[in-house]
């Protein structure tokens, strides 16, 4: 998407022809900071230190690692031992380790002096992949935005309703929730985002607000806690979010405080979608409440917080008296009875094993 | 309550028997200050800059003001001047224009030799009310408390949810939702509490979380969006909140944020609880989403956050990019259906007109 008018990927080939630049994420929103890979051990610390995140981007990240390791020294030796630091960059990151796997199964066979330029056509194949499965998302959520805007009954744009950073931060281009609002957008239907700031790691008051206004989508940020106020009012037309894991049953696993928005729109009769690559989808989990684990990060992210100080620099304060006790759950299920539909990057189904066997049949449980 | 041992009300007259000391809660967390109140410009400031917050205080605090200026001059002039400005340190609560009503109505007329000491015979009683008033919603609603403990089928204390400071400091002492739990915790029943960090003004992380540590009660910090997922794992077995109005309802219009939780305890099957004295009740208003207007404020309120650096200064920094927009509801109603009851002064009852009415019979329409 665009930053101030100019076309922008998360990650992409240098002006060299090999190595790779990223968009420094630990920086936002505080600075728009371009990073050059340039070894592959450089790869390694941006996904372990996050300078890239959402699982689309840490597996693209992780093959260009692959590339810049075979730009070096295209032997099998290489090939092992920068194929095992990239895969285990970030331990829990699916999207990854496949990402590595797939590359390795496919260059291994090579010879030597090929690997190189297969290695960069792989992970180019699999950039444009997720960019092609995030612009589909965009093109069908569209549609529901569009209907939405023809039913409307009152002035304005169409207020939408997301939590936390699903957008085109968290994947090559695009984004997922936020794809089909770029794509409203770009279509010229008047479109308003309600931004959740999302404690406690803030993704949407550093990401999203940002992603949005760099390209020029009206929006607004409010605590987590306003939502429910707004719907109550009238002023959410629709909501939609990601999801990190998506149950075979429709329960979608999704950012903390996904669940409570989740039941606000359910008692006001608003609209609630989630939009999700076929990636995120567990075949093997039916109930997503009981069977998700819940990641528990450490409690320092809820007593403490980094932001701009009035001469520029960045400070981290904490906010809670000393030694107080904080718990961090990073994570919750919202039952598919909640979800309205889910938006894939095959079209919208309901948000049940039904529904997800439509899209997907290739997956239909004999 | 008890800070480290030592018991505190919010407001007390200081040892020369006419000044009068208060907690500066500006400067919590992060500091534990006393700041004295010699003359009635200073009860003024008070008020005005929010040393003292929560509707109780800040009338018990008015009064006390009025009592400063006839120390120093017990005049009709005085009485005049003093009580026009103390009355409009905060325009828009009612509990102070009430509460120096109350004196100027008992004052005037007297002779100005004995104002001064009425005065302060005035402002007692009124801090002693406040004081019996809490201590008595405590006693009720720990027998809520006592109830739950014994229904409890699993290891553990009480766990209880809670939502933005309804404590002592919001009171001359006790609190209000945070009444019931001091007096279970005191009573020796085991009690833990989930507390709200309740953005964007934190008072759970900055209030509640330091006045139940400093009483000793066991607690843990969470973010607000993090109660509907304790929820759906069985680890809250109640909620309570304060009311800053409560309609007659028996809509309650909260801290912004208490709707949500409301919303999830339903869905969940656990008791939640509003506890009030009766001076919240606006016997005038039976719809509380429709009604009751809802105060907006700055939006630097979300957008900036202040903090302890780790020199232990406070700064503010900014968490979102430079000029995002944002949005700032204070409070929302929560529809009486979704509360189990009313924790008052006089009892506990359902959330509605007639469980009202059976509490406070001489308000019931004819």
């Amino acid at each position: 998407m665009k930053v101030d008018g100019v076309p922008y990927r998360t990650i992409w080939l240098a002006d060299d022809g090999w190595s790779v630049e990223i968009i420094d994420q630990t920086r936002l929103p505080h600075a728009f900071v371009i990073a050059r890979l340039a070894v592959w051990q450089d790869a390694v610390r941006a996904i372990r230190d996050m300078l890239v995140r959402g699982a689309p981007l840490i597996g693209v990240t992780g093959a260009y690692g692959l590339c810049l390791a075979l730009h070096e020294d295209p032997s099998n030796a290489m090939l092992r031992k920068a194929s095992a630091q990239l895969r285990s960059a970030r331990p829990t990151a699916v999207n990854l380790a496949w990402a590595i796997d797939h590359m390795v199964e496919s260059l291994a066979p090579l010879e030597a002096s090929v690997r190189e330029a297969g290695a960069y056509r792989l992970a180019a194949d699999m950039a444009d992949d997720d960019v092609e499965c995030c612009r589909q998302i965009g093109v069908h959520g569209a549609e529901i935005i569009r209907q939405v805007a023809a039913r409307k009954t009152t002035q304005g744009p169409v207020n939408i309703l997301t939590h936390c950073n699903a957008g085109w931060l968290a994947t090559v281009d695009h984004g997922t929730a936020l794809s089909p609002i770029y794509t409203a957008h770009d279509d010229g239907i008047p479109v308003h985002v309600w931004v959740d700031e999302t404690r406690p790691r803030n993704q949407g008051a550093s990401l999203t607000a940002w992603e949005l206004g760099r390209h020029g989508v009206p929006h607004t940020l409010i605590a987590d806690n306003a939502g429910g106020h707004l719907m109550q009012k009238g002023m959410v037309d629709m909501c939609i979010t990601g999801t990190d894991r998506t149950a075979a049953s429709g329960d979608v696993c999704n950012k903390i405080g996904t669940y409570l928005k989740a039941l606000a729109a359910s008692d006001n009769d608003i609209p609630f979608y989630v939009a999700l690559p076929h990636s995120t989808i567990d075949w093997s989990v039916n109930n997503g409440v009981a069977d998700i684990p819940i990641e528990q990060r450490g409690a320092e992210e809820v007593t403490e917080i980094a932001g701009r100080t009035s001469d520029g620099s960045v400070v981290t304060v904490s906010l809670a008296p000393e030694g107080t006790p904080a718990a961090n759950y990073a994570f919750d299920v919202t039952p598919a009875r909640l979800v309205t539909g889910l938006v894939t990057e095959r079209g919208v189904c309901p948000a049940s094993a039904e529904g997800l066997e439509t899209l997907y049949p290739e997956w239909k449980t004999p």
